[in-house]
């Protein structure tokens, strides 16, 4: 938990990354599949070397004590996941660091904070762990301000109350995943949102940003799972009723999910859990074609089957990962409980990926270790590697990134199509030279899946950033104008705002601003993020 | 779906309505079994008798081919399906009736009726099948209005477009529950929402009151199923993207659902459909003890099974409706799917209905008419002919009435003495009497249950509506007190607003309140409901 041992470069802790065989295996893979070749390794800028800007705010004496300006806090604070992010940090380019970080240790502490910023207009950005790939946590904000605080939840970290009887827990916004669970595991009991970013994102994190986690039907976004929330406001607090469901006006709730800090700060909330699964089934099957896969999903979805993990994975996607030989489209589902046997469920799911040609790869008849093998196995373990990646691949000059949404599957395969057309296209354009852009369902609904979109490519040497505006543009444009949502569950921040202005309904977008002038009068909280 | 055959003194068609038979043995149980004795039957207020007030208001020419203003279109629309309302329309008190009626056929029509009542301040009531419970459509007003107009959406009333590969349709917001069943039959699909108003209630009814429908667990409310909504507000339309699934800011339609008619007119909505079932399964079990069966419902939530019906009815509900002798309580289970047997499903709730202490009462192996057979069918033709009862208690001076709630179950066993107890306390106080309470579960979450608890007392001869009032309040105040929420799924209207205001957190209630300026700048829209 120590925030000390964090990389400013990259994903995790300063003693984890890519292993050189790993890194060869990456590089390797780009340049021999796909022309892709790697430049000059960029050096991590030196802490001493980064020129931070000099502070001009004049913090309060009564809140020194819980805050820290040292050049590692402030570069720590500079930056989150994104592929800009990144590009930024091997760039040395941390003009827009944030003059202060606060720990506040509970809410008085951050109502003190937005008090003293209100008055001296100073940005307040909210921070959880730091993982958002959106510019969520980048403090980049205008000159209007005076300078920028950003409020780190890191001490808000404890489940306070575990409700066993209604499965339940009142848990402080500032947990991060690991922790989190640490502590629901002497009650039996599991949140089980696992986004990719579990190790180092937090609970109020989620909730601010509508995150999607482990289960890829039903349960999707933490939304699902949360029974209330309570939330500081510069204006004051806003805590919603614990209920497990409610029809009385709209809901309060879904007001603050997806505000992404622009409202307040998410303290705690009580949110819904799960029994530890004893029961776990995991099977693998191959398609030649990616929208066979994609009609297996859709049959699984509308089955009522609700599997824990029911996913596919294109033929590039695998191949980049060394998980396939670009042949075959692969398909994961499981199933788990924590309360009866899943073969009746696993059966039908079957069923429906055989009827749609899929060919069971990995066979899950009495094989606990079925996640583990074969093209399964091979794709979970890139996966888990995958965050990695990055902080190899932006100091060669390679631009690596994702984006994600979701659509209604009578317009997918059109969809699919104009995506990975104009995001090639623009990979093409802005580097001058063929990339990479391939796909795999996040998530899956009955009426629709979630695409995920990756997209590789080798930069000139000069204005990667531009280059992958460039692209990030054009990708942007072609969900917009298709139909699908900017994002699924990465969030706004502040590399989406432009088109999520066009995808939010003009009347409902002032209402939120609206909204925002009263929850924060002085518009301190996290601006240029959705409001 | 002719109107001019609707009741205007209770539910349903005038040829509709119990029987000579059905009438006596629901007195005769009120009488013999808890002492609640009928009055001389007041007479229905003949059209002629019934009083309307003088209309003031000056409906332009260009409105003049939508609207009506004839008494028995008056009369129609000055009540819904709630206790107030029965005794009200039994007191011919239509002092409050509209002045005219508008049959929009376009949203044009809509702006037009808005532009005209914004300047001329008259208040507007949206009408869908008017069978609100807490008032929602009963259009009560105060003087700060020049007069009322209510927008009745039956001219809305298409399925408009069917996508049956997402499993969805564009509706249309004034489509009847049985016409929209009707015009989907063709494409083997259906939207399973079935709530108790089901053939006079309309699909935007359903999305502006958070409706709950057929489905116990899982896709127990609307909210569940709807893709987009399109709504008309005096300010503008707001047309949220149709998308399966998003994480792109607070969600537009959140904030639609549930401000009944106060912020707008939901024209259209998206919604998700299911395949038709092909195979459905129901058991039922009695226990002596309602506390066992709720426990079994809690195993049922907990285990991950998603059954379509999951209902518990106690001793006293069973023994007012005919369906048990008081001796036992009755759990239903039912599983439905479209795609697959669903034996292993049954199996293991079964298991968990016996684990509890339940007795098979009705057992689910190859029967086919499980759900018309003992306790469970005789629970379920009560149920059915239920919203009839009314009009033949009322005029006979007995107040029979239902409100339901959601609580997690680690408080469920203390709520629900809490709520029976001044319920019946309130009963005595109110008539004089002992009454008659009693519980069941519409709904079953993983974390709580959704108590529908229904009251029923013999009346003093004068000011039933008072004596309804003060059992309503104590009934309301142990609600908000025990922390439940004032509506799982019946809404807020007039009758509930007193105890939403509570409920609602203050800072979200100004908000709401704001969107109201901001999209009904004249206040113009359902006044007195949610903000």
């Amino acid at each position: 938990m120590s925030i000390k041992k964090l990389k400013y470069w990259g994903w995790g802790n300063t003693d984890e990354g890519l292993t050189n065989k790993e890194s060869d295996l990456l590089l390797g893979t780009f340049a021999k599949k796909f022309g892709i070749l790697p430049k000059n390794k960029v050096k991590v800028p030196k802490l001493d070397d980064i020129k931070l800007p000099t502070t001009q705010i004049n913090l309060p004496k009564s809140l020194r004590s819980i805050c820290k300006d040292d050049p590692l806090e402030r570069v720590l604070h500079s930056f989150g996941q994104s592929q800009p992010d990144s590009i930024r940090i091997f760039a040395a380019d941390f003009d827009h660091a944030p003059d202060v970080i606060a720990y506040p240790e509970n809410e008085e502490d951050i109502s003190a904070i937005f008090d003293w910023a209100g008055e001296s207009k100073i940005a307040v950005i909210p921070y959880g762990g730091g993982s958002s790939v959106v510019g969520g946590v980048t403090p980049d904000v205008s000159d209007y301000y005076t300078g920028t605080i950003v409020i780190d939840l890191s001490k808000f970290n404890r489940v306070k109350e575990v409700d066993e009887v209604s499965r339940a827990a009142l848990i402080q916004g500032g947990t991060r995943g690991p922790d989190l669970e640490r502590q629901l595991k002497p009650h039996g009991l599991t949140l089980r949102h696992f986004p990719q970013s579990f190790e180092h994102s937090t609970l109020g994190g989620w909730i601010a940003t509508r995150s999607g986690g482990h289960f890829a039907t039903l349960y999707t976004h933490i939304d699902d799972l949360v029974e209330n929330i309570t939330t500081v406001a510069p204006s004051g607090s806003i805590i919603s009723r614990r209920l497990p469901g409610s029809g009385a006006g709209p809901s309060p709730d879904s007001f603050i999910m997806g505000s992404e800090g622009s409202l307040g700060i998410i303290t705690e909330a009580w949110v819904r859990l799960q029994g530890r699964p004893k029961y776990k089934s995991t099977a693998g099957f191959k398609f030649t074609n990616f929208f066979d896969a994609a009609r297996a999903v859709r049959a699984v979805s509308q089955a009522g089957l609700y599997p824990s993990n029911l996913r596919i994975v294109d033929q590039t996607e695998l191949l980049v990962n060394g998980a396939g030989d670009g042949t075959f489209s692969l398909m994961v589902v499981s199933f788990e409980s924590s309360d009866h046997p899943v073969e009746s469920w696993m059966h039908r799911a079957e069923e429906c990926c055989l009827d749609n040609g899929g060919i069971l790869d990995v066979d899950w008849r009495s094989n606990d270790q079925a996640n583990m093998e074969g093209a399964v196995g091979a794709w979970r373990n890139a996966f888990i590697r995958m965050p990695y990646n990055r902080e190899e691949l932006t100091p060669r000059g390679i631009i690596s990134d994702t984006f994600e949404t979701a659509i209604t599957w009578d317009k997918f395969e059109e969809f699919y199509y104009a995506i990975k057309e104009a995001t090639s296209s623009a990979v093409k354009e802005a580097t001058g030279k063929s990339g990479v852009v391939s796909c795999r369902f996040s998530h899956a609904y009955p009426d629709g899946p979630a695409p995920y979109f990756a997209f590789h490519g080798e930069a000139f040497k000069d204005g990667i950033l531009e280059q992958w505006q460039i692209i990030k543009n054009v990708a942007s444009e072609a969900i917009i104008k298709n139909g699908g949502t900017i994002t699924h569950h990465h969030a706004i921040g502040r590399d989406h705002r432009k088109w999520y202005n066009r995808q939010r309904p003009k009347l409902f977008g002032e209402i939120l601003n609206e909204a925002k002038n009263h929850l924060d009068p002085e518009n301190i909280m996290n601006p240029g993020v959705i409001t």
